[in-house]
């Protein structure tokens, strides 16, 4: 771990390496750095090295990378790779790490994978599989190790102690021991840090910790990711509706939950999708971005459309057009800072039904102030730069109220969006913006109109 | 834990009681409810409640709330409490916490707090001072436990009961044990998995983990998450320049790292900070987003100044004024999607000198497919609405011309304020709109103007 401290020099080196034709030594290279290092080399390279590379790794350090890989670089290798040495490579891998694969996997690798475990393994598959990938069923590991309340420390350590001797290892990243009744009802924890260090001859039920209640199977993967950081968790059981202990789910999964539900939350501001691969194929990529270029492409007309309406204006004063961007844009701004804090704010769930109207009032409060701080100081500059009050105040007026515009859309999108099922973090800047420049055209050309002409 | 599945019944209640003026009641609901819980409802609150509240808060329950809320809120805290009630409330807390929070007592407070300390406090707490809050060193326990190397695992055993009876408890979130040489030297992990299911008359030398490499103090905290993130740690031992131990960080202080770091990404490219209080005072919120309004301002107002000098160009062919913002807002478009991507490229380490030429590559590949998509569909509209084949060929150019000037700008301004030693994720945006606004404009009326007037 740690050893390849520099993930720059092993990618110069192979690129080196690979591009003399030395294949022996980049695969020492190789075998020499551990699985995320190598992932994440592999995201970095375009895709004939990445293939190149791959086709140098064992079947056991295949699949540790695999699981490492972002979703897109994942099917693009399991594409590229014969179904015989896709068995191999996904068959060594953790339950849950399968289970994540799966359903990616070609109808034929998935009837093989399947048909090689042995019948206690695809239970726990199965067991694993019953849950959507979003939710604590989908997280859990199944390999949870259980106890009775009435056994001392002594017997526990016993028994795990059997369990190594017998099976090799113990779950990975164990700090506790669950502890269930008779009928496998989750009934507390047992700590490791106890097990250790209290008497061994006190009982499970007089030491373990009944406090912690177990995560629902049907838990959002959000909500858990929130339990453990709220709570400082390093696991945590999941139970089934009869309170049924089927698995627990540990600290390193829900890091990932919390990297990726924040790396979405950037990305879709952008109308990206965060699974994506820098070097997916070009034409690939040209076609999910012209979406968002589309979709905003239909905002921009709307905005000049509006314009449009206003060409006989503009013609008799052609200072709007210059002016009218500035008027737009400002709303765009102070509206985006408003979304950005109330988005975040309801996925903390921190703003709701309770205080949404304090919020209002606040963020109202805030624009209002700023709206006179802007009005006074453009009002001011436009008369050193065009010496014309009426415009000088038509235009610090139309800029004022899309101010106010854009901080209110920017509170009220949010729930509105919600209502309708749409996600604020991908669409909310959209709607935004097609509300700021329509209204900050509308308000601005139609003042001048008004007044001016 | 988890029993208050519903923080906004719990904050609804609470808000009753207060108004209602049921002050005992509202204290034992609060008694009933866990530290996290009620931090998250405190900064949902606006001030006169928050203070409310706190003041029905025991002082050990202050601490361990005061350490979860965000820094905004924490201050204003700490600015209402009384000195000596402050004392009692941060004199409980970990090392750690306190560390975080020490610098912004009130200098009273802090000589109260050391005073109170027992010498081996003091020298754990000094410790964790010395190195810089966002650094290995600052994020770390001190209260690790070390054993050598040729110790057997029954002795580690009886030693951690000795520890456990003379202390009461060992250091929270303990995985595993760090095993040293006499020196103090880092030399591997023993995991408690493996102490409690190994043969105890076996040598910790035998059984630890020796390829674990210990994380240097002075590493960056972003560093230490993605090393618990790739490696799926929950603990690490860190050690100084001379690799003597020195403490170690348990995977919850990382958690909040991660979501601290993706919180400030997501902030700051709305020029907000992510440390920040919704009920911040009026004022103070509008002054620090006027700042923003202020930059994006001169941002308009040179794209602006840009229009001004085609002003003969508008008021001879009005439909330049109607079409021109499209141009402008499709090039921040097309640059926003390759900034996003290459800002967080570069943030995952995937982008660098190694390979930003072929990214550059992808990202020109792109978008001149997209460029000519849209340039072919805008020139069909432009026919169609105006009936005027120049204008649409001008359009569709300018238009052209600015996506892949904006996807260029999001490729290089991220390295360019790399070097400039700015945050892109702060600054991107807003350098990358002044780049597509004043450029798309020139470009489309420079266009118009040579070639239709």
């Amino acid at each position: 771990m740690f050893n390849s401290k520099d993930n720059r020099q092993l990618a110069a080196d192979l690129a080196e390496l690979l591009d003399a034709g030395y294949l022996a030594r980049a695969t020492t290279r190789l075998e020499t750095s551990d699985p995320p290092t190598i992932a994440n080399i592999l995201e970095a390279f375009p895709w004939e090295k990445r293939l190149q590379i791959w086709q140098l790794l064992t079947p056991q350090t295949k699949g540790a990378v695999l699981i490492e890989l972002n979703e897109e670089v994942q099917d693009g290798l399991i594409a590229e790779s014969l179904p015989e040495n896709l068995v191999k490579t996904v068959s060594g891998l953790d339950i849950d790490d399968l289970a994540d694969l799966y359903e990616r996997l070609p109808e034929k690798v998935r009837a093989a994978v399947l048909q090689a475990m042995d019948e206690r393994r695809r239970q726990r598959f199965e067991a694993v599989r019953r849950y959507p990938d979003d939710t604590a069923g989908g997280l859990m590991d199944v390999d949870a190790v259980a106890v009775r309340g009435d056994a001392t420390l002594d017997t526990v350590l016993r028994y795990l102690r059997r369990i190594r001797r017998q099976q090799g290892e113990l779950p990975e990243h164990m700090d506790a021991i669950i502890v269930v009744d008779r009928a496998s009802r989750y009934i507390g924890m047992l700590s490791l840090s106890d097990l250790v260090s209290l008497e061994e001859n006190r009982t499970v039920s007089e030491v373990m910790r009944a406090e912690l209640s177990p995560i629902p199977a049907l838990a959002s993967a959000k909500r858990v990711a929130r339990l453990f950081e709220d709570y400082d968790l390093l696991s945590a059981p999941v139970v089934d509706e009869d309170n049924k202990l089927i698995g627990r789910i540990t600290v390193d999964d829900v890091v990932d939950v919390i990297r990726e539900e924040a790396d979405r939350a950037l990305m879709s501001a952008a109308g990206l999708e965060e699974e994506s691969d820098i070097f997916a194929p070009i034409v690939t990529s040209a076609k999910r971005r012209a979406v968002w270029l589309g979709i905003n492409l239909i905002n921009a007309f709307l905005a000049a459309w509006v314009i449009e309406q206003f060409e006989g204006s503009i013609e008799r004063l052609v200072v709007l057009a210059v002016l009218m961007p500035i008027v737009a844009s400002m709303g765009g701004i102070a509206g985006t800072q408003t979304l950005t804090l109330v988005i975040r704010g309801i996925a903390l769930d921190q703003i709701g039904p309770g205080n949404i109207r304090r919020i209002l009032g606040k963020e109202l409060g805030v624009i209002t102030i700023n709206a006179l701080l802007f009005a006074f100081m453009i009002a001011t500059t436009m008369m050193i730069w065009h010496q014309d009050s009426n415009l000088a105040l038509v235009f610090s007026s139309a800029l004022a109220i899309n101010l106010l515009n854009g901080a209110m859309a920017g509170a009220v999108i949010p729930f509105v969006l919600y209502k309708l099922g749409i996600d604020p973090a991908l669409a909310g800047g959209v709607v935004l913006m097609a509300t700021t420049d329509a209204l900050g055209f509308f308000t601005f050309l139609g003042l001048a109109t008004f007044f001016l002409l």
